[in-house]
């Protein structure tokens, strides 16, 4: 199983709105077979697997990270798959959250006589598909804040200027965070003030992650910036689309419903202190990832988010998830308490 | 020799102003004695090592962190000992760079017949005694900049409140570093707003050390306050035993020099924004030690330091040496470049 979940982390650039799946088919406690879900549309983990030994599996067990689905999809269920090659015996690490499959596909093997165990490295198979496993779960997508700042906790001169924070390891690290993600989410002061792309820039990287504007005062009118060049999708929120909340702003609960009903799992907040202090407040941040690098840039610039907070009560709790160097810059991964 | 280096190590809450000192000596490659400095005042570290073989060293290689002592301080030299006791060959991994014994050591004793080798793990040594060789070479102490905050890089409330921001293992970390320098500073703000007493509340610690504080303006006078609590010393500076600067401010740099001409070494500033900001800018700071709680206190609190920057090209750029989990806080040490 721990080699079927390596399999299925192959897949992160490729899978979009799936969740990522690696299978493993073992007989006589021999690996004959591994596969993994490459591309969105294209074969299962399990097919793929089952494909390497064509289709004949009589007497063997097969390691799977996620229930086998046992719906008609963009591909013939796989779990009829399983039945007809003659497997003895699934391992599955957890159960799908989609309502589509959830449960149906242990039932479907069970009912055939195939022995089924569940919940082998449930927790790391859990892990792999959190966002998937979100927006099953919430009908909101996982949303990763990503922050570049220096060790004084400063975002910006009190000029705006701020290239470049952080070093060419860090910003390399940001472009694989962004083809993980399948959007990009920015408010509408940032595009004004630095006319981004906000597309990935990796070589041998067909990802193009759709960009999002919070655009609460319907300032991005310009088809010649940046954000609208033509090598991804772009998706502008104002008043026009989006709910209006009690303060009179973008109902930001609303932008991240909508992107869902969209099928995105994964969005990637890199945004200005204000749309980040209100995603904060809003609670609708998962996971922060900071950059911080080696800098001081003193009391006159700008924090990483506008958020009142005046008493220590009052304080937002984190937990530290992981912590290590990428080049000369220090990266942080924390989640909301 | 690396075995000699942390013998020295053990003497780092005792031996003041002395340097940390290591010896290990061989005879046909087995260890037959070992000693450090452990107290100042008190035997040095070839001398300990010496007195376990009853000085009678015939043959023997002596290993030791630092160039022996040629002169008389508080103890003999170390020099005559080596030579009385016959010892063979001796190995130092750095001189001495106290202009009383500089080179001297080394020149006696090849004057007596004894072979002598320079630099085995040079660096590690110098690093071990970084603050006296600093005082030694400068005329100023080695000054570590202590600092707690959020990881939005803020200090205190914008009301000033501040406890606590750094779990129970950082500030159990804070006692150490405390005990591991010879002063601790803060400036007239912390006191007024805080009262604390910035003594060392360790078991079995008997190290004290100089509390000093920089009060410019004459406040800090209750004798009442926890800072002139009996169980430490403390030196006040004021305009009246203090140069002043062209900005009509007690003058930093005479204060650590004041202090270097009493035998400190090593400086641990523990301050409010406005004393770490006028120190960070007169370039006092060696080394930063920040302890990083993964919370937020939002965008009305208080920076870590006062400092006025206004382009990116102006920034501080800093070396980051180390960076750990301490209990759910973040420690990194980093130094000024």
């Amino acid at each position: 199983m721990s080699l079927a979940l390596k399999l299925a982390h192959k897949g992160q650039y490729g899978v979009k709105s799936n969740p990522m799946v690696g299978c493993v088919i073992t007989k006589n406690n021999d690996i004959i077979a591994q596969g993994y879900h490459q591309t969105f549309g294209a074969a299962h983990a399990e097919v793929n697997a089952l494909a390497q030994i064509n289709h004949q599996a009589n007497d063997t067990t097969l390691y799977v990270t996620l229930e086998p689905c046992a719906h008609q999809g963009k591909t013939p269920p796989c779990v009829q798959a399983i039945i007809d090659a003659g497997v003895k015996k699934v391992i599955v690490a957890t159960l799908d959250p989609n309502p589509l499959v959830g449960g149906k596909g242990v039932t479907m093997l069970e009912t055939a006589g195939i022995e089924v165990a569940i919940g082998l490295l449930e927790n790391e198979a859990k892990q792999l598909n959190r966002a998937f496993i979100k927006r099953m779960e919430t009908g909101l997508p996982f949303v990763t804040c990503k922050i570049a700042m220096s060790l004084d906790g400063k975002t910006a001169m009190a000029s705006g200027e701020s290239k470049w924070i952080t070093g060419e390891a860090a910003r390399l690290d940001v472009q694989k965070l962004r083809a993980k993600n399948q959007a990009i989410m920015t408010g509408s002061g940032t595009i004004l003030a630095d006319n981004p792309s906000m597309t990935v820039r990796l070589d041998n990287m067909s990802n193009t992650p759709l960009r999002v504007v919070v655009d609460g005062k319907n300032q991005i009118t310009s088809p010649h910036l940046n954000i609208f060049s033509t090598d991804a999708s772009t998706q502008v929120f104002n008043p026009e689309n989006t709910k209006i909340n009690d303060t009179g702003k973008l109902d930001l609960h609303d932008i991240l419903t909508q992107l869902a009903t969209q099928d995105i799992n994964s969005v990637l907040l890199e945004a200005g202190p204000g749309l980040i202090g209100a995603m904060v407040t809003t609670r609708l941040i998962d996971e922060f990832i900071i950059y911080t690098a080696p800098i001081l840039m003193g009391s006159d610039a700008n924090s990483i988010m506008n958020l009142s907070i005046q008493k220590m009560n009052n304080k937002l709790e984190l937990n530290i998830q992981d912590i290590r160097m990428v080049g000369k810059d220090i990266k942080t991964t924390a989640t909301l308490k």
